[in-house]
């Protein structure tokens, strides 16, 4: 049987999702880990896709198989009892046997979040990146910039990326409140680190360092040089995965 | 001059508000250090009240004394430069010379945050406590019990306490908001770890373990048998402080 587990973490003291050779610090190995001591079994967890480390997730989804019969009730508290409390499974649910978490994804929504405020957050400080002051009004105008097809070679960290570069961005939307700025971005996939540096410049926008206008410019040149820094991961939560 | 303060800080790695002898893990011991390290001289710090290892405030009040003319715009950031990150001071006015920021609080508002929910909060472990199920309208119920003048005597965890145990309640609010229950307390003031009692009086009433009128009995018998458990500091944040 094949089953859909949707998946939580503070992403903080994690050196990212994805399971590394020799490495037992991912959240990743966490959760086969558990999954394993409480199935009685090793089992291989398929995410729906990367994140890095100290990048957070309210909604990661993920699916594993195994020939036992599950009762949510009672798998979901058992594997809990066994995950760092940095991590939590929230639902389980049994889906197709060609069901691939990564490979059917349609759309996943990240959001970025910004303090803006004189003095640092004390609550905030591993969720979120700190600016004194930012426009709003101007990051919602370059965002707008992102909706669509477009080809965000400008926007993925991996220059050396061979497939096509081409991504679809169906919403991005800015967020206040109080002290907090909120970048929702929904979109059909994202390159290697293409949010953040998506948010980097929308955070540049905001701080009147840089034009609007060199979004547009970076669909044409396909240039990362004339785009924003990677802002940096703690402001970064994966919040939904579509299928 | 007089200068009163308000400082936000993280609990969770701190002893307490509470300067102590011989350690410097306190709230108190690194503001004073940071306000005496930008001033140039060594300045006592008065806190509003101590707040327990673990407790979070995001609305302490503090105030202290010294000759310099202080300009917030640069005092603030450089204060919070000298500050670990889980502690930032937001702002800074100056008082009359005869205001105290402990003897002169009328009114102190406590929010306690219970997490509602069959897995743990991977980001709300150190701000929370965790019930798997819990009934707000009965809490609501027995809540109201405690407005008004009572002695809370039984709610008390210094049963050696001297003086007066007859406090005031004005408002304890239940909020709800997906898997958080928030309770917020506004009185004239709160007897050692009482706010805790009587977070957890209510949770154990919103479990069923307990009945409504056991508060009106423990105002009867002033014996803290009659009451709840301590709920945990980490769910505890000091809000506001009213003058």
């Amino acid at each position: 049987m094949n089953y859909k587990i949707l998946l939580a973490y503070d992403g903080t003291r994690f050196s990212g999702w994805q399971r590394q050779n020799g490495g037992d610090n991912t959240v990743q190995y966490v959760v086969e880990k558990a999954v394993s001591g409480v199935l009685g079994e090793n089992i291989e967890v398929i995410g729906s896709g990367r994140t890095d480390a100290g990048v957070h997730a309210k909604g990661q989804t993920a699916n594993f198989k195994t020939d036992k019969k599950i009762n949510g009730d009672e798998f979901i508290p058992a594997v809990n009892g066994l995950l760092p409390n940095s991590v939590a499974i929230k639902e389980i649910e049994i889906v197709d046997e060609r069901f691939h978490s990564r490979l059917n994804a349609r759309a996943k929504t990240y959001e970025y979040t910004i303090w803006k405020a004189p003095y640092n957050d004390p609550f905030g400080r591993n969720y979120s990146f700190r600016c004194t002051d930012i426009d709003t009004e101007k990051m919602r105008r370059a965002a707008e910039l992102f909706i669509g097809t477009h080809d965000f070679k400008a926007f993925c960290a991996n220059r050396r990326f061979k497939k096509s570069t081409v991504r679809e961005i169906y919403s991005v939307d800015i967020y206040e409140d109080y002290e907090t700025v909120k970048m929702r971005f929904t979109g059909s996939g994202f390159l290697y680190n293409m949010v953040r540096i998506m948010a980097g410049t929308l955070i540049e926008t905001g701080e009147g360092k840089r034009e609007i206008g060199s979004i547009e410019k970076a669909f044409a040149s396909l240039n990362r040089d004339d785009v924003g820094f990677t802002a940096p991961p703690q402001g970064l939560c994966l919040l939904e995965v579509f299928y």
